[in-house]
């Protein structure tokens, strides 16, 4: 929770296609991320690069990655860490990154997160993943993360007296938006009527349309101050105006009620209060859909909607791009992929192309004011940025 | 590099026992750090944990470990993350603290290093140590890093003409500082002799008196601003006047030379200029002695002996608790342990006890400035701190 706006500001952004890519390495991916986002400053160097990351150590060996990462950009020498928080690692990165600029340490700050998770083979993946989960209490017992939303899902039904084909508007505005989104991993819409067969047969049960794919890719942006920008500089720069990092229980266990994620509410709270706006002001949300049930979850942690109706709105006159509040503006996780360390910062680098209005087809009519928010595990983390024009 | 001396202080530390902590989990260890942190702060509630740890994905198939140890201490919902940079993760977690408090985001940081490295079996130990090389140039090649550390140990003592005797005493003066040392794994003195005697039969590789033991610990200390300490702290408060974090190549082979550690020597230079002093004015030094080798080029890099001579201090004289540098002081890495994304949390709470004058007998007489060095991999992340009483 900052206790003052501030003048730090994105001033570079650079992205690879997400999806199964298997003929880059991980140093190739953030490599060609953070020369994007080199170039598309016009000469800022970074004194830092804090790497958002989750599974490096686990499925690639590869520990230290700040310090691979520096070299192999050029940048030999500069400060440089993994910062981790499950799939909310890209958010914490850019936190992290906003944080340095904010201390004075330094003048420019590179996040940068980067993935290989579709390199893992059978049964090592799911373990993979499951570590976002309580390795002692939820793991042990057999539980994943998408075994994990399921149930969840089943009691959101339940409780709220949903049906499953009303979640249908989610994935298909995400994979509608990521047609246009040349990075995207899926740039195709849904066919029509094929998530409602589907979710007429499993009523109960997250299908393969629910769930974002997890992917490799890589995102980076340069972070720095007002002040700071190079003189050649030519996009508007895009203001960072509140950030907000919040945990809650590894265990949904733990928590007083399944289905509301405090952490969730409480950091998008802090970084709109931060910025001195209310959620009502957002022209955007890029939100964290690993799962439709974290869409509709995600939507009324945000307060557009009460508690048990963010379903209600899964319809392009609310969500679309010109919905009253769009999301998943380039796909989202469902559609431009889940490559989960770097999730967070693609959601960024969406965010700038909007507040730039540098978004194609995908943009957001006179976008001014966005939120992104990436979560990890079942927003056992919660990262929160509100961006500005 | 910072620009201004700061006013952040060290007000609350912790650490567990060193050793091979078969009964205690990862969370009990980093609980029974942080709490006995808290405690000795008297009252001090942080905003942020930073978690500095290597190997929980790996070796526990847990990620988001902010998040679990936030809720496992009693913090709910305080920010929290994962800062990873090998073996240099703990002195990374403790600057990323320096830095949210100098930000202003957070009034209060908790650093936390802690590691679980004693549970895995066999081979793959070896390969998860090893994340800290680089896995497609190095650990692709068979080496690993004590290997790596051997091949450079040959080359040192070829280049500047040293005998493996004379190493003999690193390991003796740590030992002879962890005797006293309640928290090391090993609490005795070396018996006269044995180093020479396994020097004399291996003239050319290090031995395991040369080798620090991979372990299991946590350690914590709370990072604040003067101004914020609580009314009943009793302790003198330790200023952190100095910070930096620098990298170099993950791989040996990317470096002008071997045996010069730029990483080191420029991460030193920097937070001994930051705090104002030159490396002739400091008390001690909380040297990263991996190996014997480390001890020698750390000792070389803070400029304390010239390039190829570090190996002439270790004597008592030069470097025991009453010499002219005192190093390791607790045990250093080789006898209190090395517990990998801890070992830097170590090094602060020592270095803390010898500023407070509550270093028992371990105290360095008068310690007003103490320099602590974390070093991740072969010193492609080197961290330096300047701590002062």
């Amino acid at each position: 929770m900052e206790k003052f706006q501030s003048d730090v500001v994105i001033a570079g952004i650079g992205q690879t296609h997400v999806g199964e890519r298997w003929e880059a390495s991980l140093r190739k991916l953030a490599a060609e991320a953070i020369l994007s986002a080199l170039k598309d400053s016009n000469g800022l160097r970074p004194g830092v690069i804090y790497v958002g990351n989750m599974l490096a150590g686990s499925a690639s060996r590869q520990a230290n990655l700040g310090a691979l990462i520096a070299e192999d950009v050029g940048l030999n020498g500069v400060e440089g860490v993994t910062v981790e928080a499950a799939d909310a690692s890209g958010g914490a990165a850019l936190r992290m990154a906003y944080m340095a600029v904010l201390s004075g340490a330094v003048d420019v700050a590179l996040a940068v997160g980067v993935e290989k998770a579709t390199d893992i083979i059978g049964s090592d993946f799911e373990a993979f993943i499951t570590q976002m989960l309580d390795a002692d209490f939820e793991a042990a017992q057999g539980l994943t993360p998408i075994s994990l939303a399921n149930l969840l899902f089943y009691r959101y039904l339940h409780e709220y007296s949903a049906a499953h084909t009303s979640f249908a508007g989610f994935p298909e505005i995400a994979h509608a938006n990521a047609a246009s989104n040349p990075y995207a991993m899926f740039q195709s819409p849904l066919r029509e009527g094929v998530y409602q067969a589907q979710a007429a047969k499993d009523e109960q049960a997250l299908t393969m349309y629910d769930i974002a794919p997890f992917a490799d890719g890589a995102a980076a942006v340069l972070v720095t101050r007002g002040d700071k920008l190079p003189g050649g500089f030519s996009h508007p720069p895009v203001r960072v105006i509140g950030s907000s990092l919040v945990t809650d229980s590894l265990s949904i266990h733990d928590r007083h009620t399944p289905l509301v994620w405090d952490a969730a509410r409480i950091s998008i709270e802090r970084a709109c209060r931060g910025a001195g706006i209310m959620p009502k002001d957002l022209d955007f949300f890029e939100v964290h859909d690993a799962t439709s049930l974290h869409a509709a979850i995600s939507l009324e942690m945000a307060g557009f909607a009460s508690i048990g109706e963010g379903w209600t709105l899964a319809k392009p006159e609310m969500i679309g791009l010109n919905g009253q509040i769009p999301v998943a503006t380039f796909g989202g996780l469902k559609a431009r992929g889940h490559p989960l360390g770097a999730t967070g910062l693609y959601q960024a680098v969406e965010a700038v192309l909007q507040l730039r209005g540098e978004a194609g087809m995908n943009q957001v009519p006179d976008a001014r004011l966005g939120l992104i928010q990436n979560l990890g595990g079942m927003a056992s983390t919660a990262v929160a940025h509100v961006l500005s024009r």
